[in-house]
């Protein structure tokens, strides 16, 4: 081991995770730039992401690991990984495959606008999700 | 009031802010489409900031309302306001005023990117927070 990486801060020591030990994480498309979605991830996550070089978040309701298109088949493939100054925000820019992010089956969570006080659907779905989730 | 109006939910109910009545807040430029910095909100900064079109957060360390810019002068007037399916994650989309979003004097507060194991600085500082901060 050379003296500059000796010497260098391992990755995972600049990270602030939070008191559950999870950190919140951005999808972003590397070609639209769109925000597809906001999950998060624990320190096994973000290694297993960074492994692979697809998106593996923590699933805070099944309290699991979740491979991102693990049962939709809309990976998402790692074009960067980006943090923010305070540590306890990343950014992933990845290839978002199928088009589709939300489990809603539109290309992005965000798809609702608010307009003159009233949120409106803006974005179409662009798969039924009872045709990406029921596969049998 | 017609009916239309009366019967749709009013956009509070939609937004699920967590147990300390908050929720996270993404800004994003409305020209380039860059994460600019990820904030927080309670309800009575959300209001104002869609009252006075200019975002207005809630700063967890200081423990009050935080008008973007009230020091640096670098406000971000809002152009559009989205919502997540979980009800839970907000994006602004926004002119960010001076081009300086963050308190280290960079365009954006992601300006670190992952690569073999390092973070690395990849965006310039824009103004010494120094010139930005003291103004006197």
């Amino acid at each position: 081991m050379s003296d500059v990486n000796s010497t260098t801060p391992d990755w995972r020591s600049e990270i602030n995770f939070d008191d559950k030990g999870l950190i919140p994480v951005l999808a972003q498309d590397a070609s639209s730039h769109r925000i597809l979605m906001v999950a998060w991830m624990n320190r096994d996550s973000l290694e297993q992401t960074i492994d692979t070089g697809k998106a593996v978040y923590w699933s805070r309701s099944r309290d699991r690991l979740w491979r991102k298109g693990e049962e939709s088949g809309h990976e998402q493939i790692i074009d960067e990984i980006r943090l923010d100054c305070d540590g306890d925000v990343i950014i992933l820019m990845v290839k978002q495959m199928g088009g589709i992010a939300c489990h809603t089956g539109r290309a992005s969570c965000f798809y609702r606008t608010l307009q003159n006080g009233q949120w409106v659907e803006v974005d179409p779905v662009i798969k039924d999700p009872d045709k990406i989730y029921n596969l049998d």
